[in-house]
């Protein structure tokens, strides 16, 4: 059965790795680079359309500000990309922005960082299905017809695969993103060639189109908010580096480096890919408007609703390639499965991350433990519900989605660059080596460069695109705040009410008991019964009785015949119940005990069938499940179940040891444990 | 708080009953009637017009057999009612018609009337409803316009009373069942006296219309079977006449000859009320069609489908008392809040029921305990369901509703009387007394035409509504008797895998265990941890230690470290888990000890914090909830909760009490508990 079923895993991942051999995957950085990179390398699929879309506003000529809107992402890509080097060398644990902003600039700002990244991973599932959909479509029409649907059928697949615990695997990740990424290279290189030896003229599809402007004639003030705006929608081609900084421990040694280098290539592929399809976008004269029905012009006249603007790659790559080409199918499968990955890509950070947070009691606890199925699940699930309500909110929209989209990001730019500066600071203050010092003194420099630079463009962010949609995605952060905030309330005030006292004084819950007085649960005699007997005298209580509860009349005049008839040398004592309840009788007979003698505490031993299936479990054992309820808020008593397995519990035995084996998404880029702890532990006596 | 959501409550039903008191509560036969007779005497609402539903048919002329058919369900109603009052008399423990099959005609049978039973009170709350929004429509339009919603809304309200555990009252049944019953009566006199006295001429509201006739001039075989299936409509008249068998021990004493008088009361009331309508329906001559839109014509064309045919019961009060008048607006509402306590009254038959399958296991057993909320929850949101996706499937149409109904109720019927036929027949084998020899084959006789007649009209009834409906009900039976089946089977089967074996011989499982090992899991040291070690110290078990898992390195140390200083005198135990689990290691830590001493048992305890809201409960325990859950599974282990209740406990203890005092639905038509064991222990000596 399970073979059959894995057959369709093992052709889409490989072989899957036992989850005890997990401790021995550590990534080259060849594989590393498509597993961390894959978000941020895939958003040159969407970044320049966008751009292009928010000038379009002040109509064709604005596009030639597009180099300089260019020339500004790649500087801000290589400050974000020298800073986050930094974070990499300084905190190899992996705990990333999150354990940046809480070392340095306290536990607020940590939680403020969590929850826009908890936002930003929503964000990415949403944006990234949008635009593959999006890509997808250029090559197969109906997809696009049915944009809404697919989305959420992508998101649906993504979710099940991650449920199920398909694990994520380096080469899943490799082919597609180096595909995509040689496809583009070629795009880039082949464009230049026809273009500057050929001397062809490449037309994008939309060459021939104008472009009614909104605003005809921008100029002093308002240019400059509408270059910004066009500016900050160039930047989600920044969202996801803060990624391998996450990952560090998955690297191989030397981990550090490794994760350095890898930034970097990942920062110069993305650059060289954004600036040569901007490129190629203006030597095709791509065409594109916010609102194409009504702003682009064709013979004429407006184009209509009708009309499909295709993204700003699938449009280059029909002038480079033609229309229809092998290549050009070939690239927007790439480029459809990469954005796929990229939202799988939070699937799996989102787990991570939340396992970071659980661990300092922000999230339920059971986050923490790697393999808890069901919480994990639970992430998912919201991961995917909230990422499907926005998908369908937003018609699926990429171009409304990034609206949203960046703000959660550069906040934690901000926040975690900040507090690099304070940890430089901090080690300054106390490093003598004069070399060593230098070393720092060059990455404060780069780090404030980097805090103040990604600051300005959070306000840019905010300034443009807040009642775009940014204000949406604010209310996200606060609310994940506001929970994480009432969980860790909470988990403080029970820490301290269990707190064990220091001194082992005679406090009221501590006194010692002094004796215990057993009471097994019998309501008929057989073997879950027997058993139930011959374990509690095993336990040589104080002293033992039996008891049942007259429910029935005739049956229990039979319970007490064959008790008397079969000997058993246990008293048994028979509750009266006028209301034919069991819970009630029970639990006042164990308050009674309780008063009687108060220092005493009382053992309640209740037999307990173990089926297979789960209508069966309602079949059986609800009384004392409910017995069980009731008896744990009564003080002094302590509730044992003494199991009896029926054949048919073998079922649920098989099931429950394959949910042991389930793996938990995210597994492969937190690195195996044992690096995590002791770079834990290190960066922990940093602190 | 309490206090404050009980007012309307009280204003409702009267001071509330303590459930102590219940034992108390004894109805006499003036309080008896209502509450058991508010489903027969209800159906006159609806019986007549469907009857001259039927009838037109065959034309306006077709209605002057309609007093044969009163005659001929007058006469089914006196047969029906004399059968009963044997059964009354013979099984006075309230088992009704299922214990009778049961005992007499074996298990099969008795389950057959269960299934059918069970099918009638899902439509006796379906019918019931649909009819009484037809009455109330009747005097105000916008309730019929929005008839569905309106009926799904009176469902979802004796839901909630039910859920809620609002106790069925006497006086709640009592008032509106006395108005209902007195305004008809005051009808019938003021229309014969109108009528025969004063002269006048009372013209119903469709008296002028035209009926087109679907097969005109019906005669022979046709026009036979076309009365057989008005006479099966108006048969609809006879549901419920069985629950006073139900109920016999909720009767003062002596509680069968109290129960038979209140039957041939009930049956009286029934047979006048059915008559009288009929005959002034005649008089005032009202005009219905099985469908007005098109066969109903008014000035030659046909009303349309706008029009709305009123019931019979609504367009004599009319013609009597006039339009609008205080009279006619009164019956109108008596006469829809006693079909909606019709309604009622199948949420209290259905678990009490419920309760006599359980007992017999053909239902979960934690039906058979008075006031386990959760069973009798489950069983009404059935109930409710079903009856609300038949009013939807139906669109609230009484007419089409009736189709369904009665199969059931002459199932019952039939296997009953022949049943009690039976039961005769053992007695007279036996009896010697002259006397009581002659008194039973009276009962005997009346017992047979009962059956006879029933049976025919069950014949009747399928024959005619089979392809109507009625295939419906029979579906909905077969999926009841199957359920119950697989249920007794499981139970069965379980019951013999448990059974204790006669002779103590040393069969494998029940070895008694030599020695036991107690392991206390602490994941770190605070007051549940410290009282969980005190009270395992306490249980003496032969061997003693603390186990924990070293889920992080850091505070593995340091749980050690403090377990030192405490100086704590039980050996700890660290289980390594490389992969962060709880569970697995555990386990198999336990199947090792279960191995190396295989005849010594394993008592694990674990602390266990007691929180008072379900969010809580999400961020607590679930790893000590998830190794029990596994543990049960593991042979030779028992499982002890030591609770630690922390403050917020304190709202779920107060949920738990007021749970505790729910009413059960079907208490006061039960009867109280020492009766009904006592009845119980009687007629099971006759069995």
């Amino acid at each position: 059965m399970s073979k059959l079923t894995d057959v369709p895993k093992r052709i889409l991942i490989g072989r899957a790795l036992r989850s005890d051999r997990l401790g021995e995957t550590l990534l080259p950085k060849r594989i590393a680079l498509p597993v961390f990179a894959s978000d941020p390398l895939s958003s040159v699929a969407y970044a320049p359309g966008e751009v292009l879309l928010v000038l379009s506003i002040a109509g064709v000529s604005a596009y030639h500000f597009s180099p300089w809107i260019a020339v500004a992402v790649v500087v801000l890509m290589f400050t974000v990309v020298a800073s986050y080097r930094q974070n990499v060398h300084a905190y190899p644990s992996g705990g990333g922005d999150y354990e940046v902003a809480t070392t340095n600039l306290g536990p607020r700002a940590g939680l403020t960082v969590a929850s826009a990244l908890l936002v930003d991973y929503v964000l990415t599932v949403a944006v990234s299905i949008a635009s593959g959909i999006e890509n997808l479509g250029s090559a197969i029409p109906f997809v696009i017809e049915h944009k809404v649907i697919c989305a959420v059928a992508v998101v649906v697949l993504l979710t099940l695969m991650n449920l199920r615990g398909v694990k994520e695997s380096g080469k899943l990740f490799a082919i597609p993103t180096y595909v995509f990424v040689g496809g583009v290279f070629i795009m880039i290189v082949w464009g230049a060639f026809r273009g500057l030896v050929l001397g062809d003229t490449m037309r994008a599809p939309t060459a021939g189109f104008h472009i009614r402007a909104e605003h005809q004639g921008l100029a002093g003030f308002a240019l400059v908010f509408l270059l910004l705006r066009a500016f900050s929608s160039g930047c989600a081609a920044l969202t996801g580096v803060e990624a391998i900084s996450n990952g560090v421990p998955a690297f191989r040694k030397p981990k550090s480096r490794n994760a350095a280098t890898t930034l970097a290539m990942m920062g110069l592929l993305a650059v060289t890919m954004f600036c040569g399809i901007i490129a190629l976008a203006m030597t095709t004269k791509v065409r594109m408007a916010e609102n194409p029905a009504v702003d682009l012009i064709r013979g004429g006249s407006p184009v209509g609703s009708s009309f499909v603007q295709d993204p700003v790659i699938s449009q280059v790559a029909e002038a480079v390639f033609g229309d229809g080409s092998f290549l050009f199918v070939v690239l927007a499968a790439a480029t459809a499965l990469v954005l796929f990955l990229a939202a799988n890509t939070a699937y799996n950070g989102f787990p991570l991350l939340g396992s970071i947070l659980a661990q300092d009691r922000y999230l339920p606890r059971q986050l923490h433990t790697r393999g808890d199925r069901l919480a994990f699940s639970n992430g998912i699930v919201l991961l995917a519900g909230a990422a499907a309500l926005l998908l369908i909110v937003y018609g699926a929209d990429s171009t409304r989605l990034i609206q949203l989209y960046i703000v959660g990001v550069f906040v934690s730019f901000t926040l975690s660059q900040t507090g690099m500066v304070r940890h430089w600071n901090r080690h300054l203050r106390t490093e003598k080596d004069q070399a060593k010092r230098r070393h720092m003194i060059r990455s404060r420099a780069i780090n404030t460069f980097g805090a103040f630079f990604t600051g300005l463009v959070l306000v840019v962010v905010l300034a443009t695109k807040f009642s775009h949609g940014a204000w949406v995605a604010l209310l996200g952060m606060c609310i994940f705040y506001a929970t994480m905030t009432a969980i860790r309330k909470h988990y403080d005030r029970v820490a301290d009410e269990i707190a064990a006292p220091e001194e082992p004084v005679p406090t009221d819950d501590l006194v010692r008991p002094s004796r215990v007085h057993s009471v097994v649960l019998i309501s008929k005699i057989h073997r879950p019964a027997l058993r139930a007997l011959a374990y509690a005298k095993l336990l040589r209580a104080d002293s033992l009785e039996a008891l049942s509860v007259n429910v029935d009349a005739a049956e229990t005049k039979a319970l007490r015949a064959e008790w008397e008839r079969r000997g058993i040398d246990v008293p048994l004592k028979i509750l009266d119940s006028p209301y034919r309840e069991v819970t009630r009788p029970v639990i006042d007979y164990v308050k009674s005990l309780r008063k009687e003698s108060p220092r005493d505490a009382v053992s309640v031993i209740i037999p307990e069938y173990v089926v297979g299936h789960w209508y069966e479990h309602l079949l059986h054992n609800q009384s004392a499940l409910r017995l069980k309820g009731r008896l744990l808020f009564t003080p002094g008593v302590m509730v044992t179940s003494v199991p009896y397995q029926l054949q048919s519990s073998e079922a649920a035995k098989v099931r429950a040891r394959r949910r042991l084996e389930w793996n938990a998404p995210g597994a492969v880029r937190r690195g195996p444990k044992e690096h995590r702890d002791h770079h834990h532990r290190e960066s922990g006596t940093k602190r």
